[in-house]
């Protein structure tokens, strides 16, 4: 059976030359980059290109990246480590309502802590605005943290904007840029975010392997305490062949992006155009223009989202429902909801996120048996209304 | 050159079946194991089956495995989550002073949120004694953490009996195996320990890879907050080629454990012997007997331990002067001290730890360039007794 991978949001392959780039740090390089023989020179010395490989994706530099397991513990770590390490100033921090759920779960064990949570409405296409934010900001607050693009529909967000607020008063920013960096431009100097998160399996890197940028000066606690290792910052041995591996997946990014990006939005638009005028009542979440270049998503009215899952992986089809992180819990999205859609349209959530292999004949293959499963499940739905 | 690597404790090389086990998820199969479509099946069936093969390395049940990106990490979640978990039932934690920095880091974290810590000393052979973990705890003790063996020493502990301790006064048990698991027989069942941690890179799996064994009960709070990963305790994409590489070693270790001990177990002896035969001033540190059976640690009076680890270094033998996470710190290691060994004898300190793959001409090679190696040294010392 064919089978379409529609789920970048999820995870991406291993670009073939981010593999070549890492078996020799599984075969003849081996050593802990801490230890002082040469066994050890030779993997500190690749622990730092791939630093600077990462820095330079974002615009960055190598000193302000740590390398993380994933774009959650990055996510954890800002928001816990900026957050304690300014308790004394204050207590209070700033989220929009649609963010990742490893930072609205650091938000709640950060509120049994003593910290108040203000988390920001969107607008009905996911967009936080800027003014909200500055009306949230007191003088007790230490940390505001906006994403930079919204995996479940794709909105991006104005970061820059938000970073400005934050600077006119004095408020540290971070930013969840891991359904972003890598995908779309992401400049950590223009955009003015003091501190951001960005993961390596989401641009063709290794899954465990990602990184918080923390600009120069920003206070943060460590988050793994221990060893030296990460400037102090993040203990435990490092993951040198998948840190090799998110380097090259960075340097092939900065190279690709304008062309990748260039070349998935026409087949985003034509999967699109055809999914909502071949099915009716179905209606794109997220913002129609500024959102994310590979991203897809919509609420198919009368149908559950499993459901639809199921039955697309039964034509070979990989697509998501909303966040990997949530998606066995069934539970209708918080980003839906935050977004005004009501419970029941949200459950009929569905997420199409292109890869760079993707062709027009996997669009075109989709469009075919979309209608066909679409009109199936609804025959199911007691909810339908029949013609 | 010649290149022999005596440095185990800070890293092992990938063992072959290892990376053949690990190839096809840098390949096909690449999908998020919590996505619902057969991308996604496919890795969640590797992932479970790593867990199981995990587990029965340490005898555990499979659901009781938290895979974790390294020993450190296990250790904070161990610590930190345990902690924190039973904090309305007390705020004592004991600690054995010879522990692992990212134990001792935790703890110090720990006691700024209001826990109190006590350190239990060692005797000159690094052994904690469980009378003293016994008169330790108190009314108000929620956790107890004592290392299975010790990396710098090679000290194997009584852990069983520090257990039964603990379970006689209801106090939950962590130990950190980081050093032992895979290496030696470490099962959780007999032992009567309540959490364990281990790492994959030190059995021959790879680097970022690790795990925490809870036993089914035992109150732990998540680490990395967020998604519904690790039984909702650890957020994050797993890493799945890792994870799977962790497991193969698991499965590899245990069916070799007892010849690799029964293999390596000579090579060690006829280090140590050489080593303290042929130069004078060289002290074997830890228990001589119950110590891991592929290390051989020593203070090397009136030398300086990173001048040693260079000049062999230009020989080309990779060993190390104490633990990796502090190596380029160059202090004295609390361990040492801990010991009751004095800070310049501290200074001193060389440690072998042999893998598999070591022969006994690697040892002669290294027994014939010792005793030039610190004679040059010890000629430039000041405080060397001249003859």
């Amino acid at each position: 059976m064919r089978r379409i991978y529609f789920d970048h949001i999820a995870a991406t392959p291993l670009h073939p030359d981010v593999l070549e780039a890492m078996q020799p740090y599984m075969t003849e390089y081996f050593g802990n980059p801490q230890s002082l023989h040469s066994f050890g020179q030779d993997t500190a010395q690749a622990l730092e290109e791939a630093r600077e490989k990462v820095a330079a994706l974002i615009n960055a530099e190598a000193e302000e990246i740590y390398f993380t397991s994933s774009g959650s513990e990055s996510n954890n770590f800002a928001l816990k480590g900026m957050a304690l390490a300014q308790r004394s100033k204050g207590n209070h921090i700033v989220l929009s309502s649609i963010e990742h759920q490893s930072i609205l779960h650091s938000a709640k064990v950060l509120e049994k802590n003593g910290f108040k949570v203000t988390q920001i409405p969107v607008d009905k296409y996911g967009v936080v605005h800027p003014e909200d934010i500055g009306k949230a900001i007191t003088g007790d607050t230490v940390l505001v943290s906006v994403m930079w693009a919204n995996g479940e529909v794709g909105t991006i967000e104005p970061v820059k904007a938000l970073a400005e607020v934050c600077r006119e008063k004095g408020v540290p920013c971070h930013t969840d840029a891991v359904d972003a960096a890598g995908i779309i431009p992401v400049d950590v100097k223009d955009s003015g975010v003091d501190a951001l998160s960005l993961a390596g399996n989401q641009f063709y890197g290794p899954l465990g392997t990602a990184a918080l940028y923390l600009k120069k000066g920003t206070r943060c606690l460590p988050f793994i305490d221990g060893g030296i290792q990460e400037n102090g910052k993040r203990a435990g041995a490092e993951n040198i062949a998948g840190i090799v591996g998110m380097g090259k997946a960075a340097e092939i990014a900065r190279d690709e992006l304008s062309s990748r990006m260039k070349n998935v939005r026409p087949l985003r638009d034509r999967l699109i155009q055809c999914l909502t005028q071949k099915v009716d009542h179905v209606i794109l979440t997220g913002h129609p223009e500024t959102r994310l270049p590979h991203h897809a998503s919509f609420c198919v009215e009368y149908v559950e989202g499993e459901a639809m899952l199921l039955n697309l992986d039964m034509k070979g089809i990989a697509a998501a429902s909303g966040s990997a992180c949530t998606s066995r819990a069934l539970k209708a999205s918080h980003v839906l909801l935050a977004m005004g859609i009501d419970h029941a349209t949200a459950q009929g959530s569905l997420v199409f996120s292109l890869i760079e292999s993707n062709t027009s004949e996997d669009v075109d293959y989709l469009c075919d048996v979309f209608p066909e499963i679409i009109d199936r499940l609804r025959q199911m739905s007691p909810l339908y209304p029949k013609q």
